[in-house]
């Protein structure tokens, strides 16, 4: 009996084999494009049967991808939690750790999702993305105290975090160079940046600005 | 007769056809997702028969997406073109301009594609678009006078050819708000901005940035 076959034997709850299975895809999809991923690898991954990969997920592979994503957003959206003490650009900091341990973690099942072109990519896995990306900017006008962003504040906030996730996939791409440490004290000061020039035109902006120096 | 038959009853060459027809298309697919174009709307707008666009398009729908986007990114790589004279950041402006008017012209198209999602998205449409980003890169590059840009120089250059992405998609969002011209000295802003971050780690990009400084 190999290791790896031993879940098999043991009584899950509906909801603990589920999570398994979910488990065991998102390891595959971490380590290979989501078309290079069979049930047959996520069963023996799981050590299951293919038949029960099924009877969870009767939708097949899309839909075990696409369970599978949802619960990687899950977890994603978890690193943005932080609690509102300290200055804030030390917050920002480690929720910055937190997304990079997780880039770190899911590799290429991150790259493929974002890079687009997958065959199992959809206008659902799409909507799952996008809703990570607004979970993180309304995470960050939470912290900074801003209940409307005004269209300025706004696009200076989404293309940060689109200039996160393209840092994100060439951070993979370069063999996870700069250390992360490095790369997330940079990605702050492009943050600072980023509001420094927006601060210029318009006043919302300066104000978040002000805040965030007064904050040492 | 209506206008819009009239270029059916005219002789044209084959390239001459097949342009006609990839202008319609690319008129189509700038106001409505590619989903939402049927080859008969192809062949309504270029005032053509049905059977006429499979000659020319055998595979469909999707050939004649991809050739559109191919079209497309031809002409958004001309956007790029910019002589080498004058300094470096009005030369940035420039190209601004010019990828900002295509912005504005391929509007829903341009959505649609940037977006992801699509159900016709492949890893070809992708590969195109990342041609496109490919050659910002390095028209930049070529005009900072950078033959082998290191990784945080690139990086620096990737993130920002995203943010500007995520910058047109809220601008086509936000009815074109600000105007382009606000929207272009923001992004050169920006540019600079997120340079003079990385100058701070890299001596390449502060080469890079003095330049930028004794250009004016």
């Amino acid at each position: 009996m190999t290791p790896s076959a031993t879940p098999a034997y043991r009584r899950l709850s509906v909801e603990e084999r589920r999570s398994q299975l979910l488990t065991a895809a998102l390891s595959l999809f971490a380590h290979r494009a989501p078309e290079e991923v069979s049930l047959d690898d996520v069963a023996e991954a799981a050590g299951v049967s293919r038949p029960l990969v099924y009877r969870y997920f009767p939708g097949g592979k899309q839909q075990l991808y696409e369970a599978a994503l949802r619960s990687a957003a899950d977890q994603l959206q978890l690193c943005f939690d932080e609690p509102r003490t300290g200055p804030r650009l030390t917050r920002l900091s480690r929720a910055l750790d937190r997304y990079l341990a997780f880039v770190d973690e899911h590799d290429a099942g991150f790259s493929a999702l974002l890079q687009g072109g997958s065959v199992v990519e959809t206008s659902r896995t799409t909507a799952i993305v996008d809703g990570v990306r607004r979970a993180a900017a309304d995470h960050i006008y939470s912290h900074l105290g801003v209940r409307t962003p005004g269209p300025r504040l706004r696009m200076t906030v989404r293309m940060w975090i689109t200039a996160v996730e393209a840092a994100s996939l060439m951070w993979l791409d370069d063999d996870k160079q700069p250390p992360a440490a490095e790369l997330r004290d940079w990605l702050v000061e492009q943050f600072v940046a980023a509001l420094g020039v927006t601060a210029g035109r318009d006043p919302q902006t300066a104000d978040v600005l002000a805040a965030l120096s007064g904050d040492v």
